[in-house]
């Protein structure tokens, strides 16, 4: 473990044990971080450099053809829960050529002609990449389920369907990372209250927000139940408070370098002779 | 213009002349930049925050869906000249949500069973994006010609697709910056030995890179000859000394920002009453 101020396995801390209820996580808690936000900060800047090693030795494994592994980061949360900031401020510190992001909105006509998880097959990250969804295919069991756009047998159909998509997944070599950040109903109020405040965030509100906030124990009832059918050994759920900021992004953080860890990529071997480029570089 | 150290339009200064000729740029030269390595890196941190700001305007307009513009930045160099770092350094600042890097490597039989431009046109970024190509279609003229990949006849319709290509897509609103990143056969020899050195640094290195070394005068030729061809009005090419990596960061940083000052993105209006919404916000 990391001596930067984490008191234990961030994964251990932050994992959904069984019958997991939101209600019984402070959405404002900091759970095994010793610290405060200027320490936060800090540490995320600090670990930084580590994150992008590893993701730099998985890259150079893409580019000389030996790569085995990805990542696959599942970011899900209520509107305004933070998912932009974790790509800015965690994934922005790696290199973007070895990040595959991809953002998941209402399926598009050709989509709907197709099972939910064909688009997310389409997207899923290439060997040797980092891989970010920001929303995924949770969204066909949340907001397919409260706003009943599939009948309750295909919901059901769907938890089972999500478990043999992503144990293949993983099995091909994806460590799969599904994070839940987890705000506060008086946290949504204020930053959905910034957004219609500020003419320069307007952009980024949308009045479908305040329908789904309206709908929020429906949603957080449709959460408890994707976590007690799809967390799984190979592809658990973690859940991470949200309301700071700081904390969301510095616990992200974590676990994207226990999963990087977990797969210890290596410089890959060189695939030439060293010696002989040596001498033809020199005449060249 | 900016005081930040530039001592004049940096478009002005970078765009190639009729006639130029690679010999005439020291590619070890600061045009236009008064400073050195240490203000160098100070300004790219200092402008950072413009360059940010300009994007995050132009990606506001996309999810508006107002979007009428784009930036799409076209790279190129002999091997090492810098792609990469241009990449992490100057585009690693910026919301990764609204850039599209598109890397070009060597046509799949798929993309050879098409025209060259096929792959290209689809993965143009969308409205309200900022595109990268590493390597571009002007690989087919450079490349394509030295290694004589197409006959003679072939190469010339190029220049011509080319430029009516380009013409159209900027019609449509997309701001194309073509820059070519200059080195020294010293410098890159340097970069190469590096590469070679470092057993951390083995996967960049590729023997096709020497290859090309040795064939340094034709690509010079190509290079001079593509820029004549279709160095446009609407498309001019700008060549970027590229020895000096924190000038050439900085040099590409300020061109990106003089594109999107052009477009001069406002943020959207919003879509919905904010009165009404602030209402049912308090409601909810």
């Amino acid at each position: 473990m990391t001596t930067h101020g984490w008191q234990g396995d961030v994964r251990s801390i932050l994992r959904v044990a069984e019958r997991f209820r939101l209600a019984d996580l402070d959405p404002g808690a900091t759970p095994g971080y010793e610290g405060d936000k200027a320490t936060g900060a800090k540490d995320l800047a600090k670990r930084m450099a580590r994150l992008d090693d590893l993701q730099e030795r998985l890259y150079a494994s893409s580019r000389a053809g030996t790569a085995r592994d990805a990542v696959l980061l599942v970011l899900q949360g209520m509107d305004t829960a933070g998912k932009g900031g974790i790509v800015r401020h965690v994934l922005g510190s790696v290199d973007p050529q070895g990040v595959q992001l991809r953002a998941f909105g209402a399926p598009t006509a050709d989509e709907l002609a197709h099972d939910f998880l064909w688009r997310v097959e389409r997207r899923l990250p290439a060997r040797g990449f980092l891989g970010v969804f920001d929303r995924s295919h949770y969204e066909d069991v949340l907001v397919g389920k409260v706003r009943q756009l599939a009948d309750a047998e295909e919901i059901e159909r769907r938890y089972a369907a999500i478990n043999d998509f992503e144990a293949r997944v993983a099995a091909g070599g994806t460590r799969i990372v599904k994070v839940m950040l987890h705000i506060s109903q008086d946290e949504q109020r204020a930053r959905l209250q910034e957004r219609l405040d500020r003419p320069d965030k307007h952009w980024k509100y949308n009045p479908g927000d305040v329908d789904d906030r309206m709908l929020w124990r429906e949603y957080r009832d449709a959460y408890e139940t994707a976590f007690a059918r799809t967390s799984t050994e190979t592809a658990p759920w973690y859940v991470v408070p949200a309301d700071r900021k700081w904390y969301a992004r510095l616990a992200v953080q974590e676990l994207l370098i226990a999963a990087l860890e977990d797969i210890d990529p290596q410089w890959p071997p060189a695939t030439f002779d060293v010696e002989a480029e040596k001498k033809r570089l020199a005449a060249s």
